[in-house]
């Protein structure tokens, strides 16, 4: 059995987005107990992650540590058309996910206490996302 | 056709631990023929690799690396409830795998000569931790 | 339904080498119309990537990060039985992909304009590379 469902998310600008409750309403929906629902991003200027989901620091320290290690208006990218944040967006994404498949049991995605996905603007301005979440079980 | 199968891993600490022993057991249990196993690791400190398994220096470096890249203490992180280790363990995480998708062809993965699956363990601690292996398959 | 097809890509040296096409053949002979391709390479010193796929110069700036995050001939290895390019292409690969999932719609895959898929040959001498794609849909 395959099962789809389409999330547009509404960015606010560079940030992490939780879309774990978003992609579990379509792990109910396809009425699936056990599979896998891949999640996948349209964009190559934003990803997905897996992260801990309680201390909002942890997310703050993944945002300072992206930004020192892969600087915006770094003299070393040619491909700075759309601005400074441009092109370290697109590495940004390369180093994270683009795909994620999470398992499903007992019609639930079988995510640790303390996992959240989600979706990480790499842009500093607002941007329209679109994500397919694929559920294939039975 | 879909089969799950769970295991518990018992770190001693930072390093890569070879799992791919377990994942092959769980692919055979499956009697999957052919199909994809993913891989899910239920942690955020945590992760999963493919790794050369041939020279033990390979993992020592890839250590060392990650060690230098994220270092542990680094002032640049509020939250360091648990340690020193405890954000680059999420850093670490995020940068490397927490879902990996293998191919099963005539019932087994089809992993290249030089490939090994490895949980990775972030934290200085020793740990336990779990993996669920999901078969998709006929 | 499972299909599977082998891609056998002849790379001349480290670059990026568009797979996108080939994927997509396999896509269509499969017959399926909703599924996921699962992509995945069997070595450790080359990866996937999903790129932008416009502007040439974002794979160039993609190189050049790489290339600074992950010297050549560094002291830090201890892994350098064939060269100065083997430690830094086993941690590329780490830092990328070995396996992607990518959702099917009827009956294509739902890459996003400007996403592309590649190869990414790490290592500075041309390689015979293995990429397996399994389509799991109905």
């Amino acid at each position: 059995m395959v099962h789809r469902g389409d999330l547009a998310v509404s960015t606010r600008g560079r940030g992490t987005y939780d879309i774990t409750r978003d992609v579990r309403q379509v792990v109910a929906a396809s009425g699936a107990k056990d599979g896998v629902a891949t999640v996948w991003i349209h964009h190559t200027s934003a990803s997905l992650i897996i992260c801990e989901n309680a201390d909002p620091d942890v997310r703050r320290d993944l945002e300072a540590f992206m930004a020192r290690l892969v600087p915006d208006g770094d003299r070393l990218f040619v491909h700075t058309a759309e601005g400074e944040d441009d092109m370290p967006a697109h590495v940004r994404s390369v180093l994270t996910q683009t795909s994620i498949g999470i398992p499903i049991t007992d019609g639930k995605l079988v995510l640790g206490t303390w996992q959240g996905l989600y979706l990480w603007e790499h842009r500093t301005s607002a941007h329209q996302r679109r994500v397919t979440v694929t559920v294939i079980g039975e």
